[in-house]
């Protein structure tokens, strides 16, 4: 598989405690995201210390700026500053290469 | 802060079941790649299924080779195919833009 030009968003948090509706929202989000011009997938782990990292991959660094405009999208931003994160960084990135184990196909 | 150029390997992985001597082989893993030149930094979770997201950042294309191709490390893989990891995929990236939150200076 000759892979097309991707680009990832790296999503590094620490959840505050409690869950003040953070749990239907981030479903929410993950849902609307997949829905996007540009969109290819997302990937999310967070474990028990309330530790997590999601990483997103869109076509286009266009698509994720417009992913990031969203207006739903932004008041969930704004929500997580408030209220969900203690801290957070974000990284966007262009995927120079890719491999798997076991392989997916020829690369 | 102005940033310089850097690159990130996503590594995202699917534990097996069972230790198999992973743990004290992934922190010795950790411990080595801090010393390689160009290394940057590593954050790394995993959730109690076994799903686990690890990215480490490096100055160069050529310091993420030099560490690929190190002797202790390739051993560490292929114990990784034979016995910890169910699977993976690995994503080498160029860093274009970051922030955070709380913002962590001027960029």
């Amino acid at each position: 598989m000759v892979m097309d030009t991707c680009y990832a968003v790296i999503f590094s948090s620490q959840r505050t405690d409690g869950d003040h509706g953070y749990g239907a929202m981030s479903d929410k989000m993950e849902e609307l995201a997949a829905k996007q011009p540009g969109f290819l997938s997302v990937e999310s782990v967070r474990d028990a210390s309330g530790a997590g990292i999601t990483i997103s991959y869109w076509e286009s660094l266009e698509a994720i700026q417009n992913w990031r405009q969203n207006g739903l999208h932004q008041v969930a931003q704004e929500k997580g500053k408030q209220a969900w994160y203690e801290s957070y960084n974000v990284k966007i990135c262009k995927v120079e290469r890719a491999y798997s184990y076991p392989a997916a196909g020829h690369s």
